[in-house]
């Protein structure tokens, strides 16, 4: 168990080294060549150009302005200067309110630290039973609960603690939740008008012997709402023609250069072999050889583009079907069209941005089989992926090599090779795994079939939070792998469960407060230095870029990335709420986490991050459910704890705090949710009828008519898909109707016989 | 344990007075003066009347037509020849479904039984693992698994079988699901125009300064719904009304009573006491008496109906608020209005007789502490209510009653009244709980305030189903009383649980079956016997019938009791399926219970029961979820079971079951449910322009007009009543407009200043 002077030593090493990051940063951000790697956002909008136009030519790559390195640490008191109305106008609703989640977690500890430090701290210091018990024991133990004697009734001081700290964070979270259902309404309505207030988005649009999918959608909708429909746009499989753009964009990229790297050297043509990654193959004229290629995919495109356009298959059973009022999309995404509630399910179509294309054609049943073999995948993942890792391991280790490939003997034995092996190949299986961990999480949800990259990142978000609780959290209090923890609980008992959390917590206490310092402190203030996107955006620079807009391309401003930053504050939540009673020395240490992150992420929002799409905040029920949940733990394994102190009588006490905290949770459930999921009809209508007085001409249809397009087709530069684009569009018109039944359409339709409704190859049909 | 001749003579004793019931009820139902106890449904559908009108004196009352007795079993044929659509229109979809249970069971059970005794029973019998056993036991024990020696590879027959049960379970549920939610939506669509189709009910209108309720309701729903709202009909608080009612009703019946007593024997005037119950207090002319309180009462009947008119607090914050079109009222039954969730709440109104009045004015806030304080009640009810109960017993005990009131010795010590405090009042006050434990949920249910009659026996249902598993499922399987179990449950670990209940399962074979035959074979003849209302008919026929209506209402054709009814049902389900694996000597005796209940059942609802309610099967969900829980259940069961029997690589075949089985259940939910708690647009938009094209110029407004109404308004005798509602409508052309404001109609109201709208006393407003 470490002591004061150990956790002392630590927290100087991770203090030392968080300021070497800060101080790091700080000389990096202001040099001008620096300048697109730590101010990418304001490139994006436009408001900052590269520091090039004049000056000498030093100037241009370091600052040599000795005034601007004394007010080095000016970033800090410019991060917080900006207030949130103009944050969200600068970064969007989302990134502000993921911000607030560190405020949050100020909000809810600052009063409990206080609390603790004035109220517990004493009553535990004010014990002996540590000093005359025969255990070591640290100087931390003497402040937490451990040091409390059996049945001492100073434990209700804990219980009642218990229950401060309870209300104080359901306090703040219902107002918390309050607050930002209110924010999220606040944008939805006020914010300017945006393609998905007028879309819904359908799916699993029946098949029909008759009709293509889009007269099909156009019939129902005119019929089921009549009065509101007023366009729809279809959705292609334009997966493979993705996968084409994309490989263009790389061998354009390659041939950018060799072009670079022949004007610089024009001595010597560059070559290049045509194999596996450059290295085996042929060896052919590089620029010649780009060339060629890119020609070669270009056709390829333009097949792939006549193929969507002819092939029935690449029309997906989905629409983007647009009304002419809010009110009119609010009840079409609201309602169940259809007897079958499989069949015409409608939803809120998520921002342009926002569509993850590749899911929308999934059928109703296969979601549910997909969704069951996820689930068993990842409870194996989360459980047995030590398995495998530890069966790399030995692989990995020397004996392990010399009896599977002796061949391999005289090599590593070298004493380099050796020590190599025995000290980083062990453990690089886990780390490899670890890192990739997101991105497997990532793809399970793509595999789920959710529709937008939000749903995707909070779904993985969830499932990484998940492996954190058990790996991380629970695999540390109770000491060995998930699998071994899973067992044990399977042949515990239900009230020896939150025993043996409950006992394990206090001991573990300096483990975390040294995690908190490594993780938390010194990686946030790795987090603002962008070590990577720094070396990558050099090289780039260096070996790719020739025009200003390369230079644009070659930023990688990145994004908050919420489906891996959330579950770790969450952890911390978790962290503070469970030592909050147990170990209060542990908060402050989560107390300058939450401060540290809240300045550096306000900052990195600000000034480096661009967010890819807006959903409104949609993830804070999952927020919110989390720090419950984070509640009922430390409820439940206080309540075990205090068991195993002889502090028996005060069980009931602590049996209605997760019953209360439940109920709280299903009030806010009820009284905030639908915010997030629902669209108010009167909100609908409030902002249709003020728009109607102010623009009553807007030409609606005009606005919408490209919202909805596959990115691919309307791609900045191809100048192939804008071809497409209009080829769709003239087609639209000279192509003969082929409507074979009007069966489905009571209603007589009100468009002409030549507009676009009858097309069934137009991309966009209106009404 | 039981012998096959045990079970032989139980069965023998329980045929024998099923019989006797039955018999009883062929020769009973075909007296004409029991005509009305066994075909009431006839006579409140108008197609049956008094069998008084003609022939001699004793063929009014006794059948002495001996050829009738000799077709005396003729009501099984008879029952069951109606064909399901007329059954519908005879009795609704509530009942036709409710059948549709028995019949599941009977459909999910005969081809598991036909099975288990081919392939299981002969498996079990050729063992000889018992016999070589030293363990009494018996032969039922030689057909069940109990046979099977340890680690035999036999048991690979009952995981097979379990899979072969539970996809076929699965199937004939998925099958059925599909049935009935078509059913539904037939009966929604089909079923001639009824109010509920047209209206939605709005609670939580928030309280405004300017306006009235009526007034308020009126505005928002001509803002945003302002092309498909009709009218609206308000709530008002008659709960202290509808009790003077119903005690004037009470007097009414007394008089009734006198008054006959009186024309019987004109000698002497009846006298009675004013006193409690009649038996103290002072002596009066009972008819003066009953005359002079029914005046007493009409008159505050008056001035209750002047005070809900002119105070405004009895006017509630709710409404029914009618559309133009099924359209309209689907829209706005499925979204949420306002930005507030918890205000404007609307949801589909339910019938008008399903309406339960008294809950319509509950706040949002308030649902959830009420829910909270129930779940934890019924807790407490379910695991402890044998506390209380024990502790009457020790109370009425000979021993207790002697030494907390030895002034009693004297008559204790009586040898008569001593045995029968022995034998009887240890018993009665379980007894007494017992009966009154469906009266006990009801309330805890309208506490929970639930809105409709059908939710209410729903959840009434629910409440009783847990309370069913706990005390006579597993209180039988782990002996013991709840809260022991609770306890045992708590200090066995996770992988233990199921070990206990699988073991204890097969020993308890031959309780359940006597069970089964003294619950489900002679209390389903019983039922059919209908004792209780046959003397109560008989009691009040004397006492109060003095004209053909009187008799009308001295029938008591009582209804489904769906609250009681399927809990019991959903035992027989989970009997059957736990032990179908594991003995399946029970499964005849289970399949016998269905067959007979649904004969039953049948006869009952086509001439007994009159259902108070149609809720198109809304019960549905429930029940199909509830036998997917008894499907979990008796997997987790054998799984138990096989642990023990060193049978432990069959483990991972068994956890799949449920994991596949909850992912079925999943599927069901998303695909079949929205039909029972959605109206799809689609199905809505169809109907209105079929009836569109029908009938024009129906007038909707004069058809819904007194569609909601409080039926304490609508009696058909109370003739105050009906000048109560002319009244309303009489003032609502007469008062002048109250409304202040009109900040919150930004639309100008399309109403004339003359008509309702403006006057906040009507109940009715239409627009």
């Amino acid at each position: 168990m470490a002591t004061l002077q150990d956790i002392g030593l630590s927290a100087a090493i991770n203090i030392i080294s968080a300021l070497i990051f800060l101080v790091a940063f700080a000389i990096l951000r202001l040099q001008p060549f620096n300048d697109r790697v730590y101010f990418p956002k304001w490139y994006l909008k436009g408001l900052r150009h590269s520091p090039t136009h004049s000056g000498a030519f030093v100037t241009k790559f370091v600052n040599v302005d000795w005034r601007a390195y004394i007010r080095f640490l000016n970033w800090i008191p410019d991060a917080l200067k900006m207030p949130e109305p103009e944050l969200i106008d600068h970064a969007g609703l989302d990134s502000a309110v993921y911000l607030r989640i560190y405020l949050l977690g100020l909000k809810i500890f600052v009063p409990i630290t206080l609390l603790a430090w004035a109220i517990l701290v004493p009553v535990n210091w004010t014990n002996s039973t540590l000093a005359k018990s025969n255990f070591t024991y640290s100087d931390i133990d003497k402040l937490s609960i451990s040091n409390i004697p059996l049945g001492s009734l100073r434990f209700w001081t804990h219980i009642v603690m218990a229950y401060a700290f309870t209300f104080w964070t359901c306090y703040v979270l219902q107002t918390e939740y309050a607050k930002v259902a209110a924010m999220r309404l606040q944008f939805v309505a006020s914010e300017k008008r945006r393609p998905d207030q007028y879309t819904v988005l359908v799916r699993n649009v029946p098949p029909d012997a008759d009709e293509s999918v889009s007269e099909c959608v156009e019939h129902f909708f005119l019929v089921n709402h009549q009065d509101h429909y007023l366009m729809h746009q279809g959705v292609y499989d334009a997966n493979k023609l993705a996968k084409l753009v994309k490989e263009k964009k790389g061998k354009q990229n390659w041939l950018d250069y060799y072009q670079l790297k022949y004007s610089r050297n024009q001595s010597k043509r560059p070559m290049m072999k045509t194999g596996f990654l450059g290295c085996f193959g042929e060896k052919v004229d590089a620029i010649d050889h780009q060339t060629a290629e890119i020609e070669r995919l270009s056709e390829e495109i333009a097949e792939e583009i006549q193929r969507v356009r002819k092939d029935p298959k690449s029309i997906m059973p989905a629409a983007f079907v647009s009304f002419k009022t809010r009110w009119g999309a609010a009840v079409c995404a609201q309602t169940q069209q259809s007897r079958n509630p499989t069949m015409w399910l409608t939803e809120w179509a998520p921002e342009p941005r926002d569509v993850f294309w590749n899911n929308l054609a999934i059928p109703y049943v296969s979601l549910t089989i997909r969704r069951l073999i996820i689930a068993v995948v990842f409870f194996f993942l989360t459980f047995f992926f030590m398995i495998p890792i530890a069966f790399v391991q030995t692989l990995a280790s020397i004996e392990g090599i010399r009896k599977r490939a002796p061949f391999l003997k005289v090599i590593i034995d070298e004493p380099f090779i050796k020590s190599f092996i025995q000290g980083f190949l062990p453990g690089i299986a886990l780390k490899i795994f670890l890192i990739f961990l997101p991105t497997i999480l990532m793809i399970m949800s793509k595999f789920e079939g959710w529709l937008s990259i939000s749903a995707l990142e909070r779904k993985s978000a969830s499932k990484y939070y998940i492996f954190t609780i058990v790996n991380v959290f629970l695999g540390n209090i109770i000491a060995g792998a998930a699998f071994e923890q899973l067992n044990a609980f399977l042949n515990q008992s239900a009230n020896q469960i939150p025993k043996t959390i409950g006992v394990a917590v206090p001991m573990k206490a300096s483990f975390f407060i040294t995690y908190i310092m490594v993780d938390g402190w010194a990686g946030i203030a790795g987090e603002i230095l962008r070590l990577k996107p720094l070396i990558f955006y050099h090289l780039k620079n260096f070996f790719l870029v020739k025009t200003e807009k390369d230079r644009e391309e070659a930023m990688d401003p990145g994004s908050v990335g919420f489906n891996t930053g959330e579950p770790q504050i969450q952890l911390y939540f978790l962290l503070g709420l469970v030592y909050a009673v147990v170990t209060p020395f542990l908060l402050p240490f989560i107390l300058v986490f939450f401060g540290l992150a809240y300045v550096v992420y306000r900052h990195q929002i600000i000034n480096v991050y661009n967010q890819e799409y807006e959903s409104a905040a949609a993830f804070w029920p999952d927020v919110h459910g989390r720090i419950i949940f984070a509640l009922c733990f430390s409820q439940l394994s206080l309540l075990g704890l205090l068991s195993t102190k002889h502090a028996a009588q005060s069980a009931p006490f602590l049996i209605a705090l997760p019953v209360l905290t439940i109920s709280f949770h299903l009030f806010c459930k009820g009284r905030y949710e639908p915010a997030f999921t629902k669209y108010p009809i009167q909100e609908a209508r409030m902002r249709d009828t003020l728009e109607q007085a102010r623009e009553p001409n807007f030409n609606l249809k005009g606005y919408l008519q490209n919202a909805y397009v596959h990115p691919v087709f309307k791609g900045d530069d191809e100048d192939e898909d804008e071809d497409f684009m209009n080829k769709l569009e003239t087609d639209s018109v000279i192509v003969p109707t082929k409507r074979h039944s009007r069966l489905n359409t009571p209603v007589p339709s009100k468009v002409s016989a030549g507009s676009s409704p009858s097309l069934p190859d137009a991309v966009i049909h209106e009404h």
